[in-house]
C-alpha cells in the first residue's frame, strides 16, 4: 500500500494518536471493493467504519465511491461525530455509526450499503415496521439464532435527512431486548455490524441474502 | 498506454489541436469497461463522450464494443457532429451528446448505455412520458435533490432513428426548468451527464440503480 | 499460449491441413470465457465454432467446460460432422453448426449457449413457434434491421435429441426468406452466428439482451 | 501454494496418512472461489468435501468463508464424522457428506451451497416434497438422463438442526431407486455430488441453473 496513512503513517498536522491504523484502513478498503462487486454501493452511496477504541472510529469520508477507496479516504472520527483527521469530512450518517458503537461495546465495525432488494422491498411495503423472516438457515450467521426455525424481525425505519431525529427514532427499537440483526432505512439501505470488519461483512452478506431471497419468494407465492 | 493517440500523440494528418487528450481517452476507456461489467453495453451499443472545450468533445467511434475500447476508439468531434479525427466515424447518436453539451456548459461528460431495466420498464409502459421516482435516498446523487422525500420525474421519450427529429422532440423538455437527472429513450437506453467522466459514471450508477429498483418494486406491489 | 495446437502447431498424427489455426482457437477460448462470465454455459453446456474454409470448422470438443477451454479443446471437423483431429470427439450438436455453415457462406462463426432467460421463456411458452420482438433499438445489431420500429421474429423450435431430425425440422424455417437473427431450442438454448467469432459474440450479447429484457417486460405488464 | 498442508506437508501432531493431499485441497479452494463468484456461499455458509479413500474425506472446516479458503481450511475427517486433523473442527453438516460417501462409492466429491433460488423456491412451496423438472436439456449433465424429455424429481427435505435425525429422514429417499440428481434442504440449500470436485461442480452449476430457471419460469406463466 503506497498510501501514507496506512502502516501508521501520519499526515501533516495530524496527531499520532488519531492516525487510522493501517490494518483497519486496509480492511475497510477491501470491504468496499467487495460491496461494490455485489452492487451494494452505487455512486458514492454507503459508508463503512471500524472501531479504533472506546471513543473513536475509522470511517469512509463523505462523497467517495466505496468501490475505489484508498487508505486516504478513511478518516478518524470521534463517537460524537467530529473529524479527528485534518481536512476530513465525515458523512452526515456518521451519527448512526456512533449510535451503534455506543450502544454495543462488542460492535467493532459497521457497514451501510444501498442494495436493490433492500430498497425495493421497503418501498413496496410502505407501512411495514419490520420484515419477518422465518425458516432461513442463514439466520445462524447471527449467534442469537441457533436454528432456522427461529423467527427474526428485521427492523424497518422511515428514512430521514435529520440524523439526530433519525437516531432518536431508532433508539427505542435498538435498545429494547437483544441486539437486532441490523436494520433497514426505507428506500435507502441496510445497517449491519459485527465484532470486526470481516464479521460485519459476513453479516451484511447474510442480510442481503435474506432480502434478495425474500423479494424472490414474494414474486412466486 | 501503448496507444499513439493517448498522451498527446498525433496521428498522421491530424491537427495537434484536435488530438484527444490522453487522460480523457483513458477515463472513457475505463468507464466503458465498467459499464460492460455491469451489462449496460451489450454488443456495440452505447456511446461515451467527454467535453474537450467549448466546441469539441472526445467520443467513442461508431461500431466498437464499449467494454473493449482502446484510446484509438476515442475520436474528436465538433459540437455540430463533424469528426475532427481523420478517418473517425462518429455514431449517429453523437448529435444527442452535442445537444447536451450545448445546453449545459457545466456538462463535462455524457454516458449512454442500454440496460435491461431501462429497456424493459419503458417498453412495459408504452404511453408513459416519465417515470416518477419517490422516496429514494439515492436521488441525492444529483445535487438538485437534498432529500429522499423529493419527487423526481425521469423523462421518457419515444425512440427515433432520425437524430435531428429526436433532438427537436427532446429540446422542450430538456430546456424547461432545471436540468433533468437524465432521460430514457424507450426500448433503447439512458442518457446521463456530469461534470466529468467520473461524475457522469456515478450518476449513471445511480440512475440504473433507480431503474433496477423500480422494476423490482413493481413486481411485488 | 503454451498449447501446441495454437500458433499452427501440429499434434502427432494430425495432417497439417487440418490443424486449427491458432487465432481461431484463441478467439473461441476467449469467447467461451466471456460466455461463462455471463452465466451462459453452465456445466459442460454450449458449443462454439468458427469456419476454417468452405468445408471445415474449428469447434469445441464434447464434454468440456466452455469457461475453461484451452486450444487443445478446439478440434477440426468437416461440414458433414466428422472429426479431422485425431482423438477428437465433436458433440452431437455439431450437425447444427454444419447446417448453418452450409446454408450461409457468410457465416464465419456459430455460438450456442444455455441461458436462464432463453430456457425459462421458451418453457413458459410451450406452444410458441416464435418470440415476437418489437421496439428494441438493439435489433440494429443485425444489419437487416435499420430501425427499432422493425418487428423481429425469433424462431423457437422444440428440442430433439436426434440431430438429423432436428436439422430437418429447422431447415424450412431457416431457408425461408432472409437469414433469421438466430433461433432458440425450447428448454435448451440459443444458436447465433456472424461473420467471425467477434461478430457472432456481439450478436449473442444482443440476443441474450433481448431475451433477458423480454422476460423482465413480461413480469410487469 | 504457500500453505504447509498442501503438497503433502504435515502439520505438527498430524499423522502422515491423514494429511489432506495437496491436489484435493487446491481443487476445493478453487471450487469455493467459484461458488462465491456465483453468490452461492454467502457469509460462512456452505461446505465442500472430496473423498480421500474408502473411509476418509477432506472437508472445509467450520466457520470459514468458502470464497476465501486456503489449504489450511481443509481438514481430514473420517466417514463417522471425527476430525483427523489436530485442531480441526468439522461443521455439523459433515454427517450429510458422510451419508453420501457411504451410500455411493462412486461419489468422489460433495458440494453444498446456499443460493437465492434454492432458498426462495423451497420456502415458496412449503409443502412440496420434490420439485418436478421437465423439458430441460441441461438434465443431461447427469448420465442417468439421456434426453430433455425425461422427468426429473428434485428431492426437497425440511431443514433440521439435528443432523442424525435429518440423515435418517433423508435415507429412505436416497436409498430408493437410482441415485438422485441431488437434494435441497428447505430454506437452506442444495447438496450435489460427482466423481470428483470438477464433476460435482459441473452438477452444481447444472442444478443451480435448473433452480434459477424454474423460479423465472414460474414468474411468467
Amino acid at each position: 500500500m503506497a498510501d501514507g496513512l496506512s502502516a501508521g503513517g501520519i499526515a501533516p498536522g495530524e496527531r499520532h494518536a488519531d492516525a487510522v491504523p493501517g490494518d483497519l484502513a486496509e480492511a475497510l478498503v477491501a470491504a468496499g471493493r467487495r460491496m461494490d462487486q455485489r452492487g451494494w454501493v452505487p455512486a458514492t452511496s454507503g459508508n463503512l467504519s471500524a472501531r479504533m477504541d472506546s471513543d473513536r472510529m475509522a470511517i469512509t469520508r463523505s462523497g467517495v465511491h466505496k468501490g475505489f477507496l484508498t487508505a486516504r479516504d478513511i478518516i478518524a472520527v470521534s463517537f460524537d461525530g467530529r473529524s479527528l483527521t485534518p481536512g476530513g469530512k465525515p458523512s452526515a450518517e456518521t451519527l448512526l455509526h456512533c449510535q451503534i458503537y455506543r450502544l454495543w461495546p462488542e460492535a467493532g465495525a459497521v457497514l451501510h450499503g444501498h442494495s436493490v432488494p433492500a430498497t425495493a422491498l421497503t418501498l413496496a411495503l410502505p407501512d411495514a415496521r419490520a420484515i419477518h423472516l422465518e425458516g432461513y438457515e442463514i439466520l445462524k450467521a447471527w449467534s442469537a439464532f441457533t436454528t432456522h426455525a427461529a423467527k427474526a424481525s428485521l427492523l424497518v425505519v422511515d428514512n430521514d435527512q435529520d440524523m439526530h431525529r433519525l437516531a432518536s427514532r431508532l433508539a427505542p427499537a435498538l435498545e429494547a431486548g437483544d441486539a437486532p440483526i441490523g436494520y433497514v432505512l426505507r428506500g435507502h439501505g441496510v445497517y449491519v455490524w459485527g465484532a470486526d470488519v470481516t464479521a460485519a461483512l459476513y453479516r451484511l452478506e447474510a442480510l442481503e441474502f435474506l432480502l434478495a431471497t425474500e423479494i424472490e419468494r414474494r414474486k412466486i407465492i
